[in-house]
């Protein structure tokens, strides 16, 4: 954490004039420069298009007039104006590709003076980019709204910028990815990756196929008239949707209705558990291809983006392995192991593609020498997996070390490069290192939780995947992710509002008046969510619910963050730092005052009742911190034995135990090391 | 408020026991009688139905069971039981009607025993009201969720319990209406009234006359899809869905499209503004007549209740009286001024809806003698109307006091009855009025505002519909609200949520570090909303901004009543009541600490600035209440001159001012009042 402690600054900066430019831009631009002034907003804020328009240009700065307006609180009329009179002009030089592809040029550049704002921009692309960054330019200036003069010219670093969601575990609602949608459109990010079939789950209707869903939906699917609905806002917003139908394993969902596809016996089911299943395709039959043209034939017509994803992951063989038919295939055909069939399997499929016009795209299985150079690789294993693929020739996208299940700090996400400095890779190697995905795999999240699973932290990811690579402060990102965090609610996401609506639920309405609501909050501000093993290990399946504290925690709370660097900067000069002693002896008196107040309330909340343990931790984690800073500030030695009681204490609060973990515990280790004993 | 500060009791229960039964049920049942003990609630949970099940009862009770396990965090895997086992029996006579009627039978009978729970019911329809009763008693019971032993036979006093939506003048999109209507069943409400079409806006497609939306919505409105989803959603709710065609008046977006139903010349724009505007239908053509026929015969596909509402409010005859072929035509048919031509015109509107089997409802202006008694009518002007209606055989149902856009109190609607205590009518004439319906009238309300001001407010005119006339105790419906109001969110409501949302995007991230939100906190728990005419006063249109403060804050806030009644008790006796004292001078103390936050935060928050006034009177209102209280507890006297000054403080705090008003000022104006002077 030492680097964490640098001043904050504004990495893209040449000329920084604080007294005016408060950067909260999320991603950073590639170049900004300050200018003096500002460029204040009133009603009489007016926009022109330059001379190409289309309809979705249209949209966007309508879409970007309406927030600018709620941001500001002003009736702007946007009344009809010229170039030459216009606040902002908004210069495009074409519509961009017909259907966007990851060529697309999504560069721009802004200009704001202090007698108004220029944007100019390749494609709508560019232009939506810009007014994005138009938009998280408003600040408050006094009384009113300004944007600051800058120039900014800007591109993004990577040209795959995504967001996996995984629609197949758990059902998403369709409004939810919607909001999403928007969110990515606010930080640059320009694929939704659409996993849409699992073994829990087969959620995308088909007209051919009508049992897929009947069969193997429980009636969460989404219709084929939701799927082009999502396509176009997503175009409206530059973001390509590629659709994800996971083959030959994590087909349980199909083979429910269509046995006949299937590689094994059956009978078959929706899994209702998590892991890896048996259930897969056999891939020995003409009528399994016939099957899967015919189905991809549809997608394709739903799905307009060049790429299709085919999964390709996590199949065990074990059907394969059974099956005596499937075994004399393979001897006829000597395909040594399942491995061989996987890959006999991923030829047959990518003719299929070939003849629908879509490249591949699969995990990281799929990479086998005989595939062309055309498919594109998603490493869920890593750089050095991905690396590899890029020498070998095959284009890849980064999304180890991306997984928003795994539970890990935004600064962790931010950290991890697709293309790390240290990278041996050529510039032609470097260059089929297409970009980076989030992952939000779905076993423990549902349409109630999945936004603070996704936000902010994916903020973090998007900055990383847009912007240079030297951009990468992590306490600045942090400040500038709390102000995209407030940004992002205004398009209905619930990952700030969902933690106070869950404590209401447990805690009850009678909480509020007894003052129970402040050792609540005191409580959940040191916890979050276990790594995603913590939760698996609770054995929840599809059906499980979703009510317990570890569900209403946000992953990496901002207070983690802050109480880090609380500590780290008390520890500089523990004696002379008063205020950073009264800080902390402020914070851990309230973690000793809460006990009380929260097994009370406890004793009366079944739910949170299983957290009562953690509840007494932190009383006595209280106790080591009291201490320690009273050691540390006196100056005075510690008695023999007590600093391996402490961290006694430390490692037991650290153990895996009530579905939450603590926050803090990093911070008070290194108080309690930096005590000496007599 | 003196009946208020009688103490909490079930108005429903025979044998109280409070130590086990907490009521929070809302609406309260006809007849409720406690048992000793409790059902204690465990994975092992089961339901059968009995003889009878159809879809939508297996639907309800899906879904109950879902939120039982979402409420007490258990996996019910509601294995197979038959009912001697099972946990809970549903036995239900018969589906009930096959298009729901304010003739369904909704009683149901619910038995709680520590053994099991049973449910029986006439209908589908019972059993969900009986469902919704169930999961409101599931309490905790020290590290277990039970459900109190007792023995509830309910039925509803009024059989039409409505909420109407306007749509028309700001869109509400589409899944904020579904989880609306999750509410209302919640609550027991049966009928949902969708105002679809206002001046500002046509929201219905329409595939026979599509102009009217392509030209009358700005693209905001409701596919025939949509409509018919939401039809079968509420059906599945036991609500029964009233759409509202507003005609003659109110009808400027039909005209943009469709200009030849105008009784007036055009041209015809969607309307901005809000208020009594004169484009109007032209009566006199056959035309007219075939458009109405054939769109009612569109919308009568779609929409199956029995009941269509035409509006038929509000037309200010402007545009007849200047239209001389109108004006000769009302002389050749003897039709004496523009009402007598709007009668005329709603005996043609009558036969076309009889001709599609429909029975139509309207506002009081329908109201005219040659009106069939089938017609019913929906008074927004008061009791006295709806009584003379009644009088005359009209059926009826009540809005007027039940207006959600006039930001009055809950205990303001709760108090309102549609049959007064003090009615003269016969029973034969009570018996025709139907009900009521909460209106949520759309001039100041979007789909990011529109929870917070329906919710929690209609819950308690749900009850004032649904329970015996004798529950009207106003403390008990408040501590009952609360509890209901945090159970609502669990449908993703945003009543309670959305408040803190807008704090944080007026107060930006770092107030939450600098402590302000503390300040703001103080500052907005004594705001709340100016009532309708307040807000219009700003001379909004449909184009404003929802990011004032005056939209973040809830009407009738929760520590609007708590105030008042921690007031009240203290003047009982203000030199015994320390407690009192002490919580008192606590609160005015933390307005006056809160100023010199508040004042600098909207140093630099331009929309907060705008209430400055309010927080520098909030300083002075706690100087004013902790001169009061300190004179008071002492018995001391004020010197001459200072109630005066004080209530010259109170008017001026009064006044209509920067859109928010205090909700604390007749408990301080009480407090000035109790003071003696030398």
């Amino acid at each position: 954490m030492a680097s964490a402690k640098t001043p904050v600054q504004n990495p893209a900066s040449a000329q920084p004039s604080p007294s005016v430019f408060v950067n909260t831009l999320m991603p950073q631009p590639a170049h900004l420069t300050e200018q003096p002034g500002a460029l204040v907003i009133t009603p009489s804020f007016t926009t022109v298009e330059g001379h190409f328009h289309d309809a979705r240009l249209d949209h966007a700065v309508t879409r970007a007039l309406n927030r600018l307006k709620e941001r500001t609180g002003l009736l702007i009329a946007n009344l009809p104006a010229d170039s030459a009179s216009a606040t902002l002009t908004v210069d495009v030089d074409g519509p961009g590709e017909a259907i966007q592809s990851d060529d697309e040029n999504e560069s721009y550049s802004l200009d704001v003076t202090p007698s108004g704002a220029h944007l100019h921009a390749a494609t709508d692309i560019g232009a939506m980019h810009g007014l994005e960054t138009l938009l998280q330019l408003v600040q408050p200036d006094g009384e009113q709204f300004i944007l600051p003069a800058v120039s900014i010219q800007d591109a993004p670093r990577f040209r795959w910028r995504g967001l996996m969601i995984d629609c197949g575990r758990h059902f998403i609602p369709f409004p939810v990815l919607l909001r999403t949608l928007d969110a990515m459109a606010a930080v640059k990010m320009n694929v939704f990756h659409w996993h849409l079939t699992e073994d829990q789950g087969f959620r995308i209707e088909s007209k051919l196929f009508p049992k897929l869903t009947e069969d193997g939906s429980d009636g969460l699917f989404y219709t084929q008239d939701q799927a082009r609905e999502l396509v176009a806002y997503a175009r409206d917003r530059g973001i390509r949707v590629v659709p994800e139908f996971d083959m030959p394993g994590h087909t349980g969902s199909w083979l429910v209705g269509y046995p006949d596809l299937a590689g094994g016996p059956g009978p078959f089911h929706i899994e209702r558990r998590f892991g890896v299943f048996d259930p897969v395709m056999d891939p020995t039959r003409d009528s399994t291809y016939k099957f899967i043209d015919a189905f991809i034939g549809e997608m394709a017509a739903i799905f307009p983006d060049p790429y299709m994803h085919i999964g390709g992951d996590e199949n065990n063989g074990v059907e394969w392995k059974q099956n005596p038919r499937i075994q004399t295939f393979m001897h006829d055909h000597n395909l040594k192991d399942t491995a061989a069939l996987q890959n006999y399997f991923n030829q047959k499929l990518l003719q299929i593609l070939k003849k629908h016009d879509k490249r591949m795209v699969g995990w990281d299985e799929i990479l086998t020498p005989d595939l062309p150079k055309d498919i594109v690789v998603q490493s869920w294993r890593g750089f050095d997996s991905l690396a590899a693929g890029a020498k070998q020739g095959y284009s890849g996208i980064l999304s180890a070390g991306y997984y928003l299940d795994h539970m890990d700090s935004a600064e962790d996400h931010y950290l991890v490069d697709p293309i790390p400095a240290k990278s041996d890779l050529t510039a032609d190697q470097q260059a089929r290192i297409l970009g980076g995905e989030a992952c939000m795999w779905a076993e423990y999240v549902n349409g109630d939780v999945v936004d603070s699973r996704i936000w902010p932290r994916t903020a973090a990811i998007a900055e990383r995947l847009w912007s240079p690579q030297g951009v990468n402060n992590v306490d600045d990102m942090y400040r500038r992710l709390a102000a995209e965090s407030i940004r992002l609610e205004s398009f209905g996401l619930t990952h700030l509002s969902q933690e106070k609506i869950g404590l209401r639920r447990l805690a009850g309405p009678s909480s509020e008046e007894a003052g129970d609501m402040n050792a609540l909050r005191t409580f959940v501000s040191v916890l979050q969510p276990p790594d995603f093993s913590g939760i698996a290990s609770e054995h929840r399946t599809t059906l499980s619910p979703f009510s317990a504290l570890t569900f209403v925690l946000p992953p990496d709370p901002p207070s983690r963050h802050d109480f880090e660097h609380l500590v780290a900067d008390y520890l500089q000069d523990p004696v002379a730092a008063e205020a950073g002693q009264t800080q902390l002896t402020g914070i851990f008196d309230a973690w000793i005052a809460a006990e009380p107040d929260l097994l009370r309330m406890m004793a009366n909340s079944p739910i949170l009742a299983r957290t009562r343990p953690r509840a007494e931790q932190l009383a006595r984690l209280g106790t080591l911190g009291s201490e320690a800073v009273s050691y540390l500030s006196s100056g005075q030695p510690a008695p023999q034995g007590w600093k391996a009681r402490q961290l006694a204490l430390l490692d037991q609060a650290g153990r895996l135990q009530c579905g939450v973990r603590f926050t803090v515990l990093q911070p008070l280790r290194d108080l309690v090391n930096s005590v000496q004993e007599r």
